[in-house]
């Protein structure tokens, strides 16, 4: 059986409302045997950071080829550029498509991966309608996009090559390492780049940094040893380990680590690294 | 290959209980090969008019042929009719189904297309189970019933037709138009009938009345000049705009209208338009 | 046309991260044509025994061979260990399967149906990777199991047998029934097993006690008559009646219940039943 390809749909337009079903309906007008999978639709209205990361997080875990249309659009209908940028080694095999608003949105999975391509959405036959709205991008231009290349269209007849290098960067928090001689120890200073459904605080510190070594995380009087699993903390405790996307995160076994703590998004976490 | 047909559900029903996917349950156990797309199932409990405004938004956006199963239904298990209504101009390929509750909620889309005809659902060879519950005719009638529509059986096979003028219809707040000769203005006085995700105000009086004028909102002291994009506001600015739905709409870019003008449901509102 | 399998998610993962679109990324790397149902994602974090209720008011309404993915795992990472299921009378056909941690949750489905045979996930070709994160055996084991086990793969490639006696119990609350041959009654104490999204109190207490009967649920001086469907009481009523999963359940007609009562998970209810 042929395998269906995938779209992924991220946005801030929340369940509550129908703008992610009508997306799906505009979908459904260019392709419905596509597979079309929610990353989520709860990012925080207009938090475009947000947004990146939890594109960044899910984007390793699809089947090569799947397209993701992301949509936390502020400057919709304004002079921000429609996009869709093609990632990988291979023009033939491209890892993954991205669809959205050029905002910075993109910046976490295309730092990872090599771009192949990024064209601007000119084209207006691949849109749900010649005349988009100016307030609902998602339905008129990226959902049927989306639709169409993971249909098979190639990416340039969606419109008119860019260079790669005119992206909207965004900036983001980075961490700082400073090496103690003397002590033997590193201390890397990060922050808070995520909370997620769990209350764990998901820091911007790669796992990378810490993994097979004897670490620990300084909150302020407070020094949480890293761990491997939440169980290796009695249940109700505050402890720090890697988490599933990679990242140094502080979490409570059972618990919530955020309402124990209320630390917010963007606060700086310091990690201590031994031997 | 083949298209896959659309059924799309609409509830009240939430998602932190199993009711959604156990109507997909059972429109599985019907045929699993078609395209079920969530419309929103955070409509408010009993909420017949959001429900109406939500199905009416979303129905031009779908595929001819889609199956829309609607389940806000207070007087489940009492003597309302559960019924399935066939919209378009052309028998052999109407442009859309309605299945659910014969109480109001479909009167929004039926009084934009033609009805080609209106079914009682009475044969229970096409429900989930011959002796449904009383509480959940979701899961029992309408859903495998809207699966069976989409699956190819003709509507007439599910019940006793029944006149189109006796659906039950549901009054909705109306706008009024006065034009002003002496002043060249026209002012239209409608009320808010929805509020969505984003805290966007949007009213009952149509984009089409305001289109291509000059013309603004006036609530109280406030005026709000007519936009076209969110952006032509600076951000944290109220604004007015036509929505993507195609209704005059208040809005803040990168904001909140709702959180700024604490405006509720059915709140009057005057648009007045120049020239 | 060929019926595509379908596979249901389960979890507390909440639907604000991308965790459950990961799941389904892992799945569709596997197979993309099954049809995926999410039963939901808004189980209370870690609350094993709601989650236990939510699959066991599922779970009849699937087709048999349904694969049945559920992931609330405060000991994900520990050395609880990670199973699969398959439960009905014939081995070939069996009528369902369960994939997820051994820690209760499926023992409310298990006490329904006959057991055919329990493995334990041991043969990591089946994972997402051979090297699962501590913390995200949704993404790492379960989901893409699950998704080889709904593609045709023999339950018993998945791992090494074990007993289903071996299985980790749940505790739960029970119901106790006492008769009175004098007054000709029998009275039924249980408690509440779960609370819905419309306040709606559910107990422990199963229909069938009390089907066809003259019965009352008595709560402190409160005495609210057994009826058949909301709409038996006027609106705003608090009433009681067999819910739609089977059980005895406290409703307010057009209402909640749950804000009239204020009662909460485990509180103490009593039947009474005449004749």
């Amino acid at each position: 059986m042929v395998q269906r390809r995938v779209l992924t749909l991220l946005s801030d337009f929340g369940l509550s409302d129908v703008y992610v079903g009508v997306m799906k309906g505009a979908i459904a007008q260019v392709n419905s045997n596509l597979l079309v999978i929610d990353l989520t639709h709860q990012i925080p209205p207009q938090n475009i950071a947000l947004a990146r990361f939890a594109l960044m997080s899910a984007f390793p875990h699809f089947p090569a080829g799947s397209v993701h249309v992301a949509v936390v659009d502020p400057g919709v209908g304004g002079n921000r550029r429609a996009i869709a940028i093609a990632l990988g080694d291979e023009p033939r095999r491209p890892l993954g498509f991205l669809v959205g608003p050029d905002n910075g949105l993109f910046s976490g999975v295309c730092n990872r991966y090599p771009i192949l391509s990024v064209v601007e959405l000119t084209d207006f036959h691949y849109w749900h309608t010649p005349e988009p709205s100016s307030t609902f991008h998602g339905r008129d231009i990226f959902a049927p996009v989306g639709a169409h290349l993971a249909s098979g269209i190639p990416i340039q007849a969606l419109g008119k090559s860019v260079a790669p290098q005119s992206l909207v960067p965004m900036e983001i928090p980075s961490y700082i390492q400073i090496e103690d001689a003397n002590e033997r120890i590193s201390k890397v200073t990060g922050c808070i780049q995520a909370i997620d459904h769990f209350g764990n605080l998901i820091t911007n510190i790669p796992g990378s940094m810490v993994h097979g070594k004897t670490w620990s995380v300084v909150i302020g009087k407070l020094t949480l040893l890293g761990q491997r699993v939440y169980g290796d903390s009695p249940p109700g405790k505050l402890l720090a380990l890697i988490g599933s996307h990679g990242w140094v995160e502080i979490a409570v076994n059972s618990g919530n680590a955020q309402a124990e703590l209320h630390l917010d998004w963007g606060k700086p976490i310091q990690v201590v690294v031994r031997g």
